[in-house]
């Protein structure tokens, strides 16, 4: 085994039969969520003016780091199985959508110039984590998680809909009770909304409340009915994701038990 | 096939035998959707000021939009299977519950005395959508929730029964052991039913809660036995409707694989 | 049939074989409920000083009503099959727990001098309505919540006890944390478990909530991973409680068809 | 039957056969949760320092009674089935996890001079209740809460990434959208984390929040969408946990009914 095969099998984890992240795999994955830890830190004004030179030496290491890591795997991906030649595989592994995202990261990390200005392009680099998602259990417990969505479709509509008129129908209940008295917070229903939203999601700040005993009526009957609705389409993406994780689970203990389910 | 035979199919959805939204029923549902959206940002005072003159003109296109929909309908309805007149078929359409609200949206929106004045009122345009819930699907999904509310009843009564002693109790105890503290919040029943409703809901807006050990105490148990029992209505209707959407999705599956189950 | 014979029907509900409740039974839930709202509203002070009279006519009207309602009873119980003397039955009506409880009902809402000075006595009121749940439906309801929490008991004491530890855990840290910047709302471990509390059953209020960085740091980590915990003893309640109700409706409804399952 | 048989009996439950818990079990769990109670109580500087001598008197008592409690059990623990020697079956339990609780809770209860300095730690007390979860029904509800947990991994990977992403980029939006307005809440990324997570489990204290229009429709947004999200994992454990008690009960009641299920 040469050492560009082991390089390929190294870095490539969807190369290996069992699907397992490599020990290489990992370390990319500490530094990935590293450098996205340094990235939001870095936001905060005291400990970015203090720590400037220590952020830029972690931003230049991770720059090369993951500069090595891509000039590695274009290098290691003509091992890549089939009758192309090496540079024929590199520019097709090179235009792939994960290859595009690892080169962004590399480009974000390695200008300086973009380094003081829009630090919340470093969190680009978080993307690069999506390309985890391909592996076995994780990609399959995604697609669970799209059919889920997709097979409850019209469940999702109607109980979306009902929502929205709640919210809506709140709004303009509580823009109508509390209009004249709490001009900023409820003097015309999109301000109603934020407190609609605020109080059916039971988030409740507590910045816009009702203070007429009409306005505290309605708001007590819009949250007594609304709550329920607005958590249902939760309640109805959960429980389809876990049934479909369920089957998948029953259907793989039965496949390892033998032929006949 | 004529052009009024092709206008009728156009603009009864209900009248094609694959139930779908033709392209006209989605251009219509989109001018509802944003004549809605119109009529909620109106009643910012900023914006509407600043608008005017767009915002009449918008309000007028919605009302001829929907006035001339209103007359191809009429127009085209004649051509419904049945053996009656093209007029007594028209008669029959215009006096249904759907073609009455559309008349009433296109009156709503054309006359422009009621512009000024009633702006909660454009909002009954929503209503139109409700016909869209004739489709099969969506129709099928209500349903579901209609009848999963039926088949819960006494599970409803019971846990509703419960929530409502529970908010009567809670309020009470607060009424109790703050009403003296603070009168303003707790001073009487009704008043710390609005404590009582906003806690139990869990959106905890702040503007009311007790300060004194006694009354926090007591706040604590309420809030730790009484959430999960006003949740508990929305969580048996949530399941039933999960539960009665499964059933026909699986009946549905059935009826396609072919004839036996 | 007598007139004492169908009053009896009239008033003993579960006298009937269909369990229903009669209309005599209805007006009188009516009245129970008309006379809790009026002893709610009347400890709001600008409202009962208003309205004193009406009020007192109406608590003089319901005491009239409950005094009529339970001497008709006690008269017509003896219309109760069973070999005993008129007067036995009565004694033995009279000395029942729901029979003590509309005696109760009666002498507080007569005694005029119970009326100024302790409202909330006539709250008790309430209970009568809990002989309604004698009734066939209501009965096997309370009865499927009653077995749920009996049946998941051990579940209950676990996720119970691990929401307590993370209740004092929680309270524990904000107290080790922010007890000296905050004296007055983490000051002590009791102090502190007000916060605990509210915020884990997602209320928030606001009052009181950290403010160092370290504060904030281990209120974020006990809200994330707590919050669950506390939402988990109602779920399996409501769970077990949706289950049992749906089994007794199969069972029902098995037995409806006939008697093979 | 000698008196140190019965010492055993009674001190060790795990010792008899039916798994219940004796007498003296349950007096000592109650002076545990007293001593909790105390230590907890106690941290209240006003109440401390009135009660200050009762509660230096009722630790003393604790502490007295825990080593009695060690004392006893030591002597006993001879009587455990096994061919070693008495003092052989003593050091092995002296040195078994739940006897090295034992020690450090009498330890911390009799030295007085931790007394004063460190309250937190005499909840360590709490821990000395774990050895009750070695009883057969709550030792099976901790097994399924943990294999719940354990055989769902994936699905709570996968929400938990979901779910990190929508706190993360929540934090971001807001803290571009709001940052500027309000740099003490807002003016990096970690500071609006804080707004983030109390905002996506939907506890909303109020004390920050969006006060821009822009920030205020962000915030809606990733409030509606986000909610259900961070619901999702707790959910999934529930559901495991309550389906992983139900199979062992009906496993159970198969069992007692017979070999035939």
């Amino acid at each position: 085994m040469t050492l560009r095969s082991r390089a390929y099998n190294e870095l490539f984890a969807s190369a290996r039969t069992d699907g397992k992240l490599t020990l290489t795999n990992r370390l990319v994955v500490l530094a990935i969520l590293a450098s996205v830890a340094v990235a939001i830190v870095g936001t905060e004004r005291a400990f970015a003016s203090e720590n400037r030179s220590a952020i830029l030496w972690a931003e230049f290491g991770f720059g090369v780091l993951f500069l090595a890591e891509y000039c590695a795997r274009l290098w290691a991906v003509a091992e890549r199985p089939g009758p192309e030649s090496d540079w024929a595989k590199r520019s097709e592994w090179a235009r792939s959508f994960f290859a595009l995202i690892d080169l962004v990261v590399v480009v974000i990390t390695l200008i300086p110039f973009i380094l003081a200005g829009a630090p919340i392009l470093r969190l680009l680099r978080l993307f690069r984590l999506a390309a985890l998602l391909k592996f076995g259990k994780f990609s399959m417990a995604l697609k669970a998680l799209g059919s889920a969505i997709v097979d409850r479709r019209y469940d999702l509509y109607v109980t979306g809909a009902l929502a929205l008129v709640l919210l809506l129908g709140g709004a303009t209940a509580l823009y109508w009770a509390e209009g004249k008295v709490q001009p900023e917070a409820f003097g015309s229903i999109p301000r109603a909304m934020w407190w609609s939203i605020i109080t059916l999601t039971t988030v409740g700040y507590g910045d816009v409340s009702p203070v007429t005993p009409l306005g505290k009526v309605l708001a007590a009957l819009v949250a007594m009915g609304g709550i329920g609705l607005v958590a249902m389409p939760t309640g109805i993406i959960a429980a389809a994701f876990s049934d479909a994780m369920q089957a998948y689970r029953e259907e793989e203990a039965r496949g390892k038990d033998g032929a006949m389910p």
